[in-house]
């Protein structure tokens, strides 16, 4: 069977900028997920980093799923 | 009565990356049932995985999903 | 007083599976108590049911009810 | 000083559909607070109410409101 | 050093209206902490205020505050 | 190795309105981890700036990160 990356090993980061790093990762896993076509990513790339609505949206994401790596990390308290 | 395909016992993973992948699974459950029809979300795949919109809210809905199966099971720790 | 329906007598659900269903019914629901003419919402569903933002846009609202649903169930465990 | 409507006393109602009701009125009070002018509201309501998008756009307000509603009252369980 | 208004001095409210209020307050906060311009602000109110999706957007931004003011007073209970 | 600048230490802020300016930052840097150009941003942020949908959007994110940091801080209470 084919041995599958291990790209998530755990949500706890040692300080609260790798976990706002661990969810930038998420978000872009996200649509790696939906669309795994590098080549096809790179192309749209410029479509909503040169758009205000798309990096609005982007910095969403991110804050989504940094609320769920805070919560996971008890907050780095 | 016809007996109904059982494709979420539960929520609990053994790591964040299955997690993760369950929380795809979820999002993608929930375009299915609004959808149905295979043929028609083959279509309208290259729509959406073409688009830079639409893989940034696909992305923002397994964020959605992804913190649900972090808390079931308690981020994993 | 005219009796209303009870449509929602309880967020508890013996699975996780019905639990989903339940939060396709709340998003449902929420689209007719703001549009509770039936032919309408017929004559809509080929609009979202056929346009792939639309489609991700409903499971996002799943996603959410899930959510409440499953911290309601306590996650099933 | 002018004596305000209380229309919101208590998060806490008897049952989940009386909390979904709930979730509806904070939704519609969210827009009103925005646009306070009825004649306004009543013009727009064909807009989103024959709105595929705009019907499910609402429905996921009154999923985040039923979400903190939800929390209120302890699931009702 | 200039000293800067305090504006948002605590979480808490009496009653879960004056809540909803200060869920109203911090989003126009964010909307004032990107755009801080009165007459610019001025002059975009007829465009969301005349707009279904406009007026839905802001009271979902309102559900969102609201879900974080209404868990710092534990839900006025 | 080069030496990472530390922009986010902690998510603990003295006061709820030193929060909702942590809450700014989060969203920003969501956006520039994205963009990192800031020419490209500031050609941008007369088009989010000067657009109703634009401005609403990006104090949800503030919202949602605003959510994050208030829990961390147990509401300043």
């Amino acid at each position: 069977m084919e041995q599958k990356e291990v790209w998530l090993p755990s949500l706890i980061t040692p300080t609260p900028q790798e976990g706002f790093e661990l969810a930038i990762k998420l978000s872009r896993m996200g649509v790696k997920s939906t669309q795994p076509d590098m080549e096809v990513l790179k192309r749209l790339r410029k479509d909503y980093a040169n758009d205000a609505s798309g990096l609005t949206a982007a910095s969403q994401v991110i804050a989504i799923n940094f609320q769920t790596i805070s919560a996971a990390n008890n907050y780095w308290k």
